[in-house]
């Protein structure tokens, strides 16, 4: 078993907050994340694809399809977006790096024909990721 | 004459629009960087200070004093913050990575004692920055 | 499970040296990193909490939290230190990068309330670190 | 358990192409991977090696000799290479960043009296990289 | 005057090689970058253009165009190429680092409506880059 | 005129100290940088020469050629050191980035057969650096 991992970026912005929360609560537990309009991030999503390398290509995967997975589930429905306000499958879901990261496992978990998904991981900044392995690993 | 480069990070989120325009022009224009409710990045901010290291110290300017000052006058302004709703020194301006450079430059211009302000560069993604030296330089 | 990792950095000066040895072997062994005064470096520290997110909030564990514990167990005690002379914590270990993590790992693992630390990376360089799970994991 | 990492880099050149294929197959597969005198990348070779750290050094191994072995088995053949011309080991292998993993192994696996061979992590850009764990974790 | 520069990167090999060297000459000047069927590079290319903001836009040139550009001139005629063998516009140039950054120059300079060409940053590995600023400032 | 530019890396410890202060005076102006037995970083070096390719051969001056020149005026005398302790050549000096760059810069500036010395970049962190471009440019 092998593993592959693309990585690409985009940029979006949100909020951390919760309707059930009184705003004292959300300003007190969220902090400067809970700022009414929002703040942003360039995000780096790595994705993760394990498989035996296919004998007359030497590939898990072709990274072009691969890429292609994550810009059609992915990218182009959250890059230079507002996470809370323009992303259906976002919808009801605070938008903490943990829950993005889950949100996107889901997405893209029954798009591969090679290879078979393993690691979503996900940067908030340079300095702060989340990676998470399916529900399978729990 | 040194030049000293110290570097931070703040985390905004911002739209490209002139309300000058119409709709399909911002469209056109600004593309998905007109997005309505905004978008964000993780900005990486350079401030350079030039000068001669203090004989008696090593230091053109104590980097904790540096940051001090970009704390205080853009850092405390801006991070976690949509830079065309929360922030009063941006307010009319367009806030591309230009005009956010010219703007920061002016906030810190006169609040050195050791050293002079000599370059603002503004990285609003690892592959695209912005350098400004001042009017002085034209 | 999910599994947060925040980035921190610090700078300290060590000196690999085994008192058992004679000056010959520490040497012969240690080489350069034998140094009588010390050498030093800019070290990145990757502390990884595994959990699931609050449904609350969306966190695993609040990083502000997260930073506040590092900060207070580990940065406060190593950062701007000599790590042979300076740290009651480090004091009879020859500080290397594998000694190092497992120390640092000893401070931090029971100073979680939400989520279970998983891991510290540490490296001491950008091209060399080590990895370590704790005990449990062996 | 414990896990040190040593990075290292090479610049090669490679081209991806099956001589069973047609070329309308190659250049279908490979598409401009495929080009006939080949393209280049700065790999990043990522070393892992377990093991319990010496109670008498604090080292699972030296870094120096984990490096000299690097160099010896890998980057002395590999750096400044055409992969497909020049490299006796990867004869007959298609020089996909897995196959290239792979070959790594299985040059590296037996060259270490202390710890054990743990993973090979082999970069092609900086966006793009394959894992490896050796058979016995398959 | 604002600077605004936009990085990019491509994978291609090349041959240091001066056909009216000795084969020992070439040898011994170029060495290792001497290699008959070449090796490769993940070469980063800056392009930095010169100009006063459109007062309308906030833009010294629209990124997207500054991209378009260096993809249409460069990027398509390089990336995945041999540069000794693939590129028409390289033919005869020994492609060291410098006279690539010379020959991009000359590719880009007449391209521009908005700005100014005012510098070609190239790095054929993360250690090593050129700079050059075309020859009005010599 | 080109500008060609070696990077290069250092480990080593400091401790900021002026003999003429107070201890508490010491304490004040250089804080935590004043830790009695020092403390260390991984410096980057950046190396800038200027002058014309050779037509011969391409190069402003062979990176190899650079390196050593660095090797032996720099690196042999600064890695894994102490810097107030180790080094000859800083002797009296007080250890800042700024005096090292200047220190640096003399060391430097007349082993060039080929080329110029034009920059020396050093970064004490990733986030702080000094540029010096020599007397000639004050």
């Amino acid at each position: 078993m092998l593993y592959i991992t693309k990585s690409v970026t985009f940029s979006a912005s949100h909020r951390l907050y919760n309707p059930e929360f009184s705003d004292e609560e959300n300003e007190r537990i969220f902090d400067k994340c809970n700022n009414f309009y929002g703040h942003g991030h360039n995000y780096t999503l790595e994705v993760t694809v394990a498989g035996e390398p296919n004998p007359k290509t030497g590939y898990i995967i072709d990274l072009k399809i691969l890429k292609k997975i994550i810009q059609d589930e992915i990218l182009s429905k959250v890059d230079h977006k507002h996470l809370n306000h323009d992303v259906e499958f976002l919808k009801g879901i605070i938008p903490t790096v943990e829950n993005l990261a889950i949100a996107f496992w889901n997405r893209l978990e029954n798009n591969f024909q090679d290879g078979k998904l393993h690691c979503i991981r996900l940067y908030e900044t340079e300095n702060s990721y989340v990676e998470y392995f399916g529900k399978k690993r729990d």
